[in-house]
């Protein structure tokens, strides 16, 4: 632990009286004076919320960071952040009067946008009308009476695979969340690197086609505009509307809308539109991803998000373009692959953030 | 300094004894027990060695990195490491002869390709054929009889622009060198970061136009191939040779070549070919740069190496492209400006890099 024994045991000490860890009995005779065990406190309760775009995930896990249960429901960030939260704080009563957790003794907060982190305050999110300035750490901590931390989703998503996930191990990583929109979580050394403004890794707006499509931002070419949950459903509606596939529009008939979803499903069932759709959005995605490679030699790119769904399809598409663009001493051992954690990543990764800070000294 | 009492006095005696550090008296009086003074022993050098594609720098510092003497010279790294040593070799001895040391006590090297930096071993370097796996670090300690760092030219330039640059104080940022090619030096939290085999900040083959030129990597589209050192050379050559620039054409009869030395003093002398071809030059890098700072979010980006020459028409073309193209978030207080040390950065990165080595504990 490169800490001196009497430096340790004033920590232990500091931790045993804060009831964050208890005494767990003598350890077995090494033939020297029996060690005291110790172990994390078992009534320990982080919530790990993960708000994105369209939907909450609301995680409740011990001290090891198991997920004792675990709710997710849509919503529209959009609302803004009071009624939200007021959907937040009801999905963690619910898990609470599961019986899982009488209170919590730390929540990790994600949101869709970039965050100063230091404060726990989103700034000037493009996506979030109404979240720009709020205290959000501030808010919840009040409401749930617990320390709180806030995040980038995708920073989260990515503390998330590192600690239970796919990236396991690996001390250099990139993962990139394609939801509603497109961002990038970065691993540097073990430590997720927020960037000067905690903007870092905000890949939507790269530019993926000088002239293209015009973007929310008010730039043209944006990967967001060309590649992102948002666009795929809007290209598959209108690939539905001009009749080129029988099963977007039976879809579009039947829901009044499409969603990235849609499109993943239709692809599984071996729409020839679905699918090339799914394939020219992973070579945008793939011309930005191998870019980001020769930047930043990482040893690991994982692909998450709602979007995953569209899986195998995506990831071969994606892998071709890195392989082909980047040169081979980036990609040689480069593994590219879809998270394990799936929706529940970003939960995670918020009770992580959280349990991380509660065990730091003060 | 983050250290015990006891282990500071440790530390300081091994630095003593080493002959790092020397004695320097008695502090004044502060009431108590005056405290011993020490000093960075007044006799080390540390030699830096900057391997351009087309030239070699050779600095000769003191303890303070001060340099007190420099060499350069112009050299081919094609000629392979023997003959580069050579030359390196006899400019640190013409260094030493000229009274300003008498011996090495470390050396910081250069090359302009990545490096298996654990052992200094260039690797797969893509304009320098016969480095691949040539044992810099173990023959030249051989030669200098001293310990020897080997790192790649661009992360020497950013440490030299931290160390005594204008990055000073900053713990982010990103240092872009010019030369025959063109590369990126990425620092984080004030450590420069290498990447996973030591390529990361390779940006020179990062696609800014698909199906663009043919590059030497084999690809299509490079930045290098749009826009470096030798790029210009040749769009130049081809604006003389159509007869577009009279004052490109008489530099290319004179010299039977051009170089970015030409185009640069071509356009201080108000030449319109030339101006335009440092402005397009400046937009392809800009745009590669734009993507960079969505990405990486830094708190400043450098511009350095020998096409610096080309200075504010570049800089200019570059600002306006990555103001346009990246999110005010990320550019709101982002300066990007041209290196401070001129053709020292690398050399000056060196020292510090071999004087960080030699002061740290064993």
């Amino acid at each position: 632990m490169d800490l001196s024994r009497s430096k340790l045991a004033v920590e232990v000490d500091r931790l045993l009286e804060s009831g964050l860890v208890v005494a767990d009995g003598l350890a077995p005779s090494r033939g020297g004076r029996r060690s005291h065990n110790i172990r994390l406190a078992p009534t320990l309760r982080f919530l790990g919320v993960d708000i994105g775009a369209t939907s909450i995930d609301v995680a409740v896990t011990n001290a090891e960071l198991e997920v004792l249960g675990h709710l997710n429901q849509p919503m529209d960030v959009r609302e803004g952040p009071v009624a939200v939260f007021e959907h937040v704080l009801s999905m963690a009563a619910k898990l609470k009067a599961s019986g899982i957790a009488e209170g919590f003794d730390g929540a990790g907060i994600g949101v869709p946008g970039p965050v100063r982190f230091p404060e726990g305050v989103p700034v000037a999110p493009p996506i979030m009308p109404g979240w720009d300035g709020f205290p959000v750490r501030e808010a919840l901590s009040q409401e749930l009476g617990c320390p709180v931390m806030v995040d980038n989703d995708v920073n989260l998503m990515a503390m998330g695979e590192q600690h239970a996930g796919v990236a396991r191990s690996v001390g250099d990583f990139l993962c990139v969340k394609i939801g509603t929109g497109i961002g990038c979580g970065i691993v540097v050394g073990g430590e997720v690197y927020r960037g000067t403004t905690g903007s870092a890794g905000d890949i939507g707006h790269i530019q993926v086609e000088p002239g293209g499509r015009a973007c929310a931002c008010g730039n043209r070419g944006c990967l967001e505009a060309h590649f992102s949950g948002a666009a795929l459903a809007g290209d598959a509606e209108q690939a539905a509307r001009e009749g080129r596939s029988a099963q977007l529009a039976a879809r579009l008939e039947a829901a009044g809308r499409l969603t990235a979803e849609d499109v993943s499903a239709a692809a599984a069932a071996g729409d020839a539109v679905a699918l090339e759709l799914i394939r020219e959005g992973g070579m945008r995605l793939g011309q930005v991803i191998a870019g980001l490679v020769s930047f930043f030699n990482p040893g690991l790119v994982v692909i998450g998000g709602g979007v995953t769904g569209l899986g195998h399809t995506l990831l071969a598409s994606v892998r071709t373009q890195v392989y082909r663009q980047s040169l081979p001493l980036a990609t040689g051992n480069l593994p590219i692959v879809l998270g394990e954690l799936g929706p529940a990543a970003g939960a995670i990764g918020a009770a992580r953030l959280i349990s991380d800070h509660v065990f730091s000294p003060a």
